[in-house]
């Protein structure tokens, strides 16, 4: 069987990994219009914090272990630029100029995202970077090492902002955020929002929210960041106001598409052609809490649709239950995370949602190195549901998530949760879990 | 109403607390027999660390805030002696010698659990020491403070032990550590007990399993601390083989007990007596993986079990579902943490046990600070139920172990957990969390 993959990151060599474990006589031919390979994207951050490490480092397997330990017909360089589902073979076109088309039996489209690049003067001046791939990450440090960059700005503020304003803060560069819509987080309670705003503020970042950049301007060996009633000069900008997946390939050849424009996909991965799966950033998914297609593209559900793709191109069936939404960024000593719905999206989704914010300690009543934990939990009046939480703080917050998380996928009610048996000691925290107060205080209102 | 309740810390009053919240005009009595109240003492050894943090800091609420700003009739000083369940009186004896008599329409038994002594020469001499009550704390701190004293003999291996073996150490203490059976932490998988031993080892704690000891002899100003083949030289001897629950008043009045002698109640609190209730270290509760009963006595238990009680008492109807075994200790920079059932435990409970023990990275590939974690996870063959998981590490593992507990209440597979959908970053973790590995190496076995 010929199993062709377009894309070489996380869902598409994860998936061609998997294929040759489950069939070692299979052809495995994955397609990657770039030189890079299975790289952790969302490490990029942390190494260009620090000059000293190459980016390469970010690598976790190289293309000549894929081809000769694994077997693995990995192309680099290869931009696939049809698909044709009726005679199943893919054509493009590489980087020498060279004309390819491959047949396939079944096709994974794992395309990625790309950063939305706004089309407006200066975006493509040489000091403007987005970061999505590695090689927006190669040349964003070459950069900062070939340049004196002493002040940034930064478009947007989603998690991949937040994390380069550490990174850069880091390297004792002066970052300023700048974004059109005037609320900071738009989707964090206000007061959770506050706190990382507070983080902010305090490491000496400036925020710009409800500021449109109409241009970017190069003014001597300087940048210029124009907008209506605010001009910002800077040595580097940095585009991260959102990315979107890479569906055109999908789209031109008929597939239906998702929430966002991602590829439509099946629990088994399969798009509305039954031979063509797709998955990681540019597909969609089932949200486990209100049953509906999402696209919230992340890293663990590539890898997972990767897999579960490969199980069911090799003839298994592996159904995946969907996304409950669950993620964690740090901002400098600050950890941020969500799962599940917010107030407005369960409201959106048709439930009557109810929610409390409280704040507690991180650790045990009179415990050294105890901190403020602020929590939003989100309920459902009308069946007792679970819907969602959300946590800031400083001590603990990245994996105490992961238990309404869990949670969410067992479909708990408020209740049930708050009589959940968590961990407790005095270093990790109160006898009642912040996630239980809070449990605790919504119920009351449900 | 008039609501008594034996016992004034966690358990009782939580209880009292909320019973007066629930219904005003309720009458709740509250005796105790010692002078102390309402304290953590799981911060115990956390606070001996610190010569200058005084024990009292560990009271969460004074008997004078209880008592004038919630109205809680609380009498210190006051042991019962005796429960009459046929004219539903408690009766008992002051500190000062003086009798009393108190009638009651509900009953709570919150007597919490003692410390084993052995029966042995030498347990009641001055330097010999338990760690239960504030009592013992303040004993114990005091008895630091006013004596020279280089090393510790602490007999027992248990949370109590490990966590005083860190406290001594770091007032500049020398610890050794003695226990009866070979085994250093029976419960524990094997490879993750090593990594335990080796902290241990690294600081200098000595330990030495399989040597029951048979007496503790004053050699002038010291202690010995005498086994069959061993006798070690010590300043002081910490007693931490385990704790008993304080059951006798429960025995005497004719309540059902259940496990290790523990008072037996049903998912309401209520004991064989249905005017009498338990909560805390004193009572049993269901398993939620076995359905069976335990004893395993913990902090968030109590509190929980003390309200629930308190609710019911008060005319609702409020059914704890039970515990899930969900337990952390802190090692001096290990964190080793556990929920539901060990292989033994599952296999003596009737499951067809399958297990795996993984090591993985508690941070993503490349970034810095990450240090190795252990995971084992217990499954059932038959049912393809998660049954249990324990972790070892230096990073997370404190609140890690809070999915698959919440995991455990749902009655989760462990194919299912696997699809759990758990946060994500560099900072934080792996791409597939070390819990996800696991699950995922145990479902090939299952």
């Amino acid at each position: 069987m010929n199993f062709v993959i377009i894309g070489a990151d996380a869902a598409g060599m994860s998936a061609a990994s998997r294929a040759k474990r489950n069939q070692p006589d299979l052809n495995a031919t994955v397609l990657e219009k770039t030189r890079d390979v299975s790289y952790s994207a969302c490490g990029m951050p942390y190494n260009i914090a620090d000059p000293g490490r190459p980016i390469e480092e970010l690598v976790v397997r190289t293309a000549e272990v894929f081809r000769e330990k694994q077997g693995i017909n990995l192309l680099t360089g290869h931009e696939v630029q049809q698909v044709d589902p009726v005679n199943k073979t893919v054509a493009g076109k590489t980087l020498e100029g060279n004309e390819f088309r491959v047949p396939y039996d079944k096709l994974l489209i794992a395309t990625g995202a790309a950063p939305i690049i706004p089309q407006l003067p200066g975006f493509t001046l040489p000091g403007v970077m987005a970061l999505k791939s590695l090689a927006d990450g190669r040349r964003l440090k070459k950069y900062l090492a070939s340049n004196i960059v002493k002040t940034v700005v930064i478009l947007g503020m989603g998690y991949i902002g937040l994390e380069m304003a550490e990174a850069l803060h880091a390297r004792g560069i002066d970052v300023a955020m700048v974004k059109s819509r005037p609320q900071f987080l738009p989707w964090m309670e206000s007061s959770l929002a506050q706190a990382v705003r507070e983080e902010l503020d305090k490491k000496g970042v400036t925020l710009y929210p409800g500021h449109a950049v109409k241009k970017i301007e190069q003014t001597q060996n300087r940048l210029n960041v124009v907008c209506p009633d605010l001009s910002l000069n800077c040595d580097m900008v940095l585009v991260a106001v959102g990315i979107t997946p890479n569906s055109a390939l999908a789209d031109q050849a008929g597939l239906d598409l998702g929430p966002g424009k991602s590829i439509a996909v099946d629990r088994r991965l399969q798009t509305s052609d039954r031979n063509i799966y797709s998955a990681g950033d540019c597909a969609d998914a089932y949200h486990v809490v209100t049953g509906q297609k999402t696209w919230i593209p992340l890293a663990l559900r590539a890898n997972r649709a990767g897999w579960a793709a490969a199980d069911n191109v090799c003839g298994e069936t592996v159904e995946l239950e969907g996304v409950a939404g669950t993620a964690v960024f740090k901002v400098f000593d600050l950890e941020a995370a969500r799962t599940g719905l917010t107030t407005e999206e369960a409201a959106s989704s048709g439930f009557t949602p109810e929610a409390v914010t409280i704040t507690a300690r991180s650790r045990a009543h009179a415990h050294p190195g105890s901190s403020v934990i602020h929590v939003q939990m989100v309920g459902d009046k009308k069946s007792g549901r679970l819907l969602g939480a959300q946590m800031v703080g400083r001590d603990g917050v990245a994996h105490r998530i992961n238990a309404p998380a869990v949670a969410l996928h067992n479909r708990m009610t408020v209740a049930a949760f708050s009589q959940a048996d968590l961990s407790y000691a005095p270093p990790f925290g109160p006898t009642w879990d912040p996630l239980l107060t809070a449990a605790n205080q919504l119920m009351k209102k449900m």
